[in-house]
């Protein structure tokens, strides 16, 4: 089952289930987690209106001191092939493991610049001026180890073996020019394990992307798209590792996970409804006269004044080694929190700006990695991404 | 789709592919790969007979200074109905997320014991001959970080957010008896990706599995099954994790890759043959007098005088960051290779020992970590996994 670009846009619609006797089409079938493509070419990088794939690894690399325009752009154009055959299901050009790449399983791979390769490649103009850190925060405790980063590769697919051999031959062709500075991987339900269009679950247990911006909505373009110069079709990336502090969430109760939240763990409603759809009713007061939906909960926090959202939350769950972590814990476990705007300083800051002033949910999550990245826009055959800025 | 007793012992014969037109019964749909399940309760544990899942995380604890037999069999009590809740898509009994355990996607526990905890729970003369470290070999290079352990959690399912709920519910439970010592995550082709059946490839590119003992065949429990006291019903396992160089594999071409293997990367056919369940002809001579399938061959040195395979081989791929291997590499990928056998002195040292002394493969392969443990027999409702030890 091929998603051509309309099908891709309408989101996770293009997504349906093998429930033989309603829609027996041979592209429902089980075996089509591994055939199934996602076109590279189009107006937009592909990765971030598709519906979200199982598995997802997100490598920063660092530009080698020496790397001028001229090995930028050349690297961007082979990453742009291998990346448009890997998704075709094909070997990469000196693919030493063609075998590996025959199950695309809707692969995807996006490439995001940091300012420091925007800069060599075109000059310090060309830069937006969201590009740059994030202001700090008071919730912040950041490691270096996931923070930053001059090119990320955003790789993700239905397969993890599909994920981890393109991950290597991006890297391979990039190795000449840039090397890994930092590398995270995360996850969803596999494909096929739920309803296509079910919102994900964190490892908090909680629904998590109930209202967010959607493919298939009027105002995605304008939240989401940039317009501006080398950018237009574009898009910023917020990355933030943000850690979850699962013994402590085990301390809390369900009504006191449901108040920190705003809505019901159990189904994802709002205090104030009963589906996870309902839009929660802000102003609803309790018996004792507080706000049924704690003000300071994490959606009212998060709301602010218009209820229109700003950027498309596009998460995966981490569970790595807690040896790592080196706290004696038996879990090291959170989001890879992704977002995405047109302008990073309208999106997604002043909402991260509410939520460190007050968001009941800070006590159970921190902030320990964070890179912010321009999403070039999309390529047609013959160009390359980030031709742009050339 | 329930996977029955019987239709697990199958094999991989009990996993059909959604072939609309084929075999059109609601159990091949694709949303079966959430609610499919594999029987916790048997003669045997689950996860060793049973299907390959995508992705298998192993924890392997140490035991806390203070835990006597009495503290191991209420912790193997309450693993033991973690384990078969989750099993079912049931949340553990003090489950905080239950919302996370309803998609089983074939979830199956293994538990293994180390030689102190057997020790500790029915004294020394409980402990099997095999039960201990691997003689030292001189390809090892192992790190303690990846070695050894008294209880082993393997925890496998076809949906990495269902291992992860259910690791960290295990790990609550042994959490007052175990803390762990080091955990490793590997994965295979997701549900669906392949034809079920389909020989798996490892990271090197080749069909890894072809030669092995077979849940369908005759010398499938008398190869893997132990029959000796409280071992009855059980096995034992190695797991070795076994860093591949990919960057040395590269720079060798496809008769050079071939030859180490004696297998074609591009099918898994023995050089001798055309198809990859071809029965290799290690006698046949090449135009120069030499073997067609090299004597120092993998294939020529694994399979020794007697082609009967004395091990059941299950690995998983690892692909990991190779910040934390520390040599400024871009890769840090191998196998979780694990091998099950009645006794380990008779099935996996004989062939390590010879792959040991001369193996091609061995200038790309190198094995870092090491861990032997017993695995307990299945047990019934009721009973617990280790009770035949008190
Ligand atoms: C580990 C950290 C976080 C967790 C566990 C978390 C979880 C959630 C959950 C469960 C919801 C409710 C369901 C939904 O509408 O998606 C939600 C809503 C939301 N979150 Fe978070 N979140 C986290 C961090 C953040 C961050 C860092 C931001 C942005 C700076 C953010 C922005 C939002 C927004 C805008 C909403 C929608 C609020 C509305 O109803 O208008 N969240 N989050
Ligand atoms: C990273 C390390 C290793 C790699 C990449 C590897 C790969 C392979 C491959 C591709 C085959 C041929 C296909 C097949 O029959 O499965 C094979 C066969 C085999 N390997 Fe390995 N292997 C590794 C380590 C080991 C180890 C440590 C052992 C046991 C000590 C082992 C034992 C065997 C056996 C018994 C066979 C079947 C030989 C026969 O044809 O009778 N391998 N291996």
């Amino acid at each position: 089952m091929l998603l051509g670009g309309a099908a891709a846009g309408a989101g996770v619609a293009a997504l349906t289930a093998c429930t033989p006797g309603i829609d027996e089409t041979p592209q429902d079938s089980l075996l089509d987690v591994g055939t199934d493509t996602i076109p590279f070419f189009g107006t937009h990088q592909a990765g971030i209106a598709t519906p979200p794939q199982a598995f997802a690894t997100f490598v920063a690399l660092t530009l080698r001191n020496e790397a001028d325009a001229e090995a930028i752009r050349r690297m961007l154009q082979v990453l742009t092939d291998d990346a448009s055959r890997l998704a075709e299901g094909r070997g990469a050009l000196a693919d030493t493991e063609p075998e590996l790449a025959r199950t695309p399983a809707r692969l995807t791979v996006t490439l995001g610049f940091g300012s420091a390769l925007v800069r060599r490649a075109a000059g310090r103009s060309a830069v937006p001026s969201w590009l740059k850190p994030l202001p700090s925060f008071g919730i912040d405790d950041l490691d270096d180890r996931w923070t930053g980063g001059d090119l990320l590769l955003h790789v993700a697919a239905d397969d993890q073996v599909t994920v981890a051999h393109a991950v290597r031959m991006l890297l391979k062709t990039a190795r000449a020019t840039a090397l890994p500075k930092w590398r995270q991987s995360g996850f969803r339900r596999s494909r096929g394990s739920e309803k296509p269009g079910t919102t994900m679950r964190n490892l908090f247990g909680q629904v998590d992307g109930t209202v967010n911006l959607r493919p298939e909505d009027d105002d995605f373009a304008s939240g989401v798209w940039n317009d501006e110069g080398w950018m237009a079709g574009g898009t910023s990336c917020v990355l933030r590792r943000i850690r979850m502090d699962l013994d402590g969430w085990d301390r809390l109760d369900t009504p006191g996970r449901d108040q920190a939240m705003g809505r019901r763990q159990s189904d994802g409603a709002p205090l104030t409804g009963e589906h996870e759809f309902d839009e929660p009713d802000f102003e609803a007061m309790g018996p004792h006269g507080f706000s049924v939906i704690p003000d300071f909960s994490h959606i009212a926090r998060a709301r602010g004044d218009d209820p229109r959202p700003t950027m498309l939350r596009r998460s995966f769950n981490y569970d790595d080694d807690p040896v790592d972590a080196g706290d004696g814990g038996i879990t090291d476990a959170g989001l890879l929190f992704l977002a995405y705007q047109r302008d990073v300083d309208e999106g997604f800051v002043p909402v991260q700006r509410r939520l460190d002033e007050l968001d009941l949910l800070n006590q159970w999550t921190t902030p320990v990695g964070s890179a912010v990245f321009a999403i070039p826009p999309g390529c047609q055959k013959g160009g390359f991404i980030g031709d742009t800025l050339f």
